[in-house]
């Protein structure tokens, strides 16, 4: 059976302060009425059934997690106490699916992307089923056709075409992963034409990633497997706590990826953005007359190519104003030009430093 | 004996949206710890008792103006049920002190100005009444040296020498009010050395005002005396509404000032701004290393020649920004570029249009 498994546990600050510790994008309504989160449970309808999905989250906003998602139940929310990065939480996640379903295959989707149309991504997705139920030790990924030398996004490089049905998507071997290069890299990369950016969504076989932990990362996968086989023990908790807590955090791509060998990626039939940045914002939502992209009750005076955020409780008013962005919410205003937004980091940082941690 | 009348019936939006309908310039904490209105006050200490200042302000705040001057009864805040200009505001409360006291000097004083050092404020209306006591249907007014050609305020020309003790601020005939100039007679102006800005502050007798608006205003006269006697009966109310509205607004410069013969114009010996814009405040609280004037809580990365106004519940964070103006009040933000500021009117009629008067 196909199951999801969704990545929820990030915590940007990317989108300080309408993001925030407890808040993070994943669970903001940025892009439409629905968060980040939402979509992407929406995206899986029609393809996965509620009862096959997990969430793997952090612990301080697994609350805020299950309120969005109440179709879950308090079992498909796997909380986690602290962060270790992405192969702990896929194979907790691979665990606990290959105990109810050995065979199980999983989708492992980030929870804060927008990718478009529905019908696309469910088309790609039964095509990486497909070319797993062909060879069940195969990883599939998926790869987004770059449009610019983007030195923020890892790389997939693709080799010989994997056959299948003409009417499918493009599938080919994967034959490097590239961590994201310098720009010059980038550029070589995009006239080569046979790298794609990664999307971070995988399709594979439970069985795939837990036999690759058990061999890359033993010490690992013992932790897990106490936790999992804990859970519904009356010490789930504190076994949770003290085995999560011991893992050493690595991501999926150095644990698991760059020794994998059969390793398919299908150029993505879909469009794909990963939000990470209000410019992605203007991007999505589109823009007025003005220039401005706007959420929120505003009132613009001479104003444009501005981003104004707010909500309908409190008006921003913008003068005399061009390229700027305006995020209000509660406790905090970030008032930017737009082309500097990439140093919020600071700003969380100056903040962090005077102690001002109640709006971070 | 002296008694201060202080007009504070103001409401402008050039602080909007520090400033509100219901909390207008004077009532702010900008400039210190103290309102300008509490400020005007404290500036009479030990000139004139508590006990002989009057206030006279809109319906609309006097709550508000009472709760700043804990100090006064309620019978020393004379609230107007609309507005009518100043000159209906000094008659008013000239027929109110000269009911008490029928030989009474007053000092009409605007509520919304910084003027420094005190003691040199103390001094010239000192002097004021020393001059009025010399000749009691005298006008005294107090000018202020231009240092730029201002169009924005009005302009005292001075006449003669009025002889007076050499220790004295120095004092002339006034022979002529003028209107806020063009920038172009505002050059000439202060070419010719012999043109003060007006400050708006009058000495003088009640009576003097009283016989100028009996001669001038004689129908403004009738409703206000119909006000004053009217002010203990059950029905006082009911009067004060009828007859002040019945009132046609003029200012006193047009009612009694401009017919005057008998004005005499000091030299000011004190500095003083009319704090007219955000800018003043800049002006008036000085800046930091980064040319930013910051009031409440603000983080700036790349922050120049702002002016930030917050509170210490919210914080203000501005990043790569230049010459703007942040203010962030509860239900409204204001972000400006620092040369549009004037264009706030702009920005209140649109407020206005769109409904949302719930921040006006």
């Amino acid at each position: 059976m196909l199951h999801a498994v969704i990545m929820a546990g990030g915590s940007g600050t990317r989108f300080w302060p309408e993001s925030r510790e407890a808040r993070p994008k994943q669970l903001l309504r940025l892009t439409g009425e629905r968060s980040m989160l939402q979509s992407t449970v929406d995206r899986l309808s029609g393809l996965i059934g509620d009862e096959r999905i997990l969430v793997v989250t952090g612990r301080g906003i697994a609350a805020a997690v299950s309120e969005q998602l109440p179709q879950l139940t308090p079992s498909q929310i796997l909380a986690e106490p602290c962060r270790r990065d992405t192969a702990p939480c896929i194979g907790w996640a691979a665990l606990a699916v290959a105990e109810r379903d050995p065979d199980a295959t999983l989708v492992v989707l980030p929870s804060d992307h927008v990718i478009e149309p529905v019908a696309e991504f469910q088309r790609a997705v039964e095509h990486a089923v497909r070319l797993i139920d062909a060879e069940p030790d195969r990883i599939v990924t998926f790869g987004i056709k770059p449009t610019y030398p983007a030195a923020i996004y890892g790389y997939i490089e693709r080799g010989a075409t994997v056959a299948g049905d003409k009417a499918a998507p493009a599938s080919f071997r994967a034959v490097r992963f590239r961590e994201k290069p310098q720009v010059e890299t980038a550029r070589e990369y995009l006239a080569a034409g046979t790298f794609y950016w990664n999307s971070g969504i995988f399709v594979w076989k439970a069985r795939t990633i837990l036999d690759a932990l058990a061999k890359q990362q033993p010490a690992m996968l013992e932790h897990l497997q106490r936790i999992v086989r804990s859970s519904t023990a009356n010490d789930a908790a504190a076994v949770l706590e003290r085995e999560f807590t011991a893992i050493r955090g690595i991501s999926i791509d150095y644990a698991v990826l760059e020794q994998a060998t059969n390793i398919v990626v299908i150029e993505a039939p879909f469009t794909w953005d990963d939000v990470g940045s209000w410019q992605a914002i203007a991007r999505l939502r589109g823009t007025d007359e003005q220039g401005n992209t706007v959420l929120g009750r505003h009132v613009g005076v001479n104003t444009n190519g501005c981003i104004v955020r707010s909500n309908d409780e409190h008006v921003v008013v913008t003068l005399g104003l061009k390229d700027c962005l305006v995020v209000h919410t509660d406790g905090a205003t970030f008032v930017a030009n737009k082309h500097d937004e990439e140093a919020v980091r600071e700003v969380v940082r100056q903040l962090r430093e005077r102690g001002w941690t109640d709006v971070l």
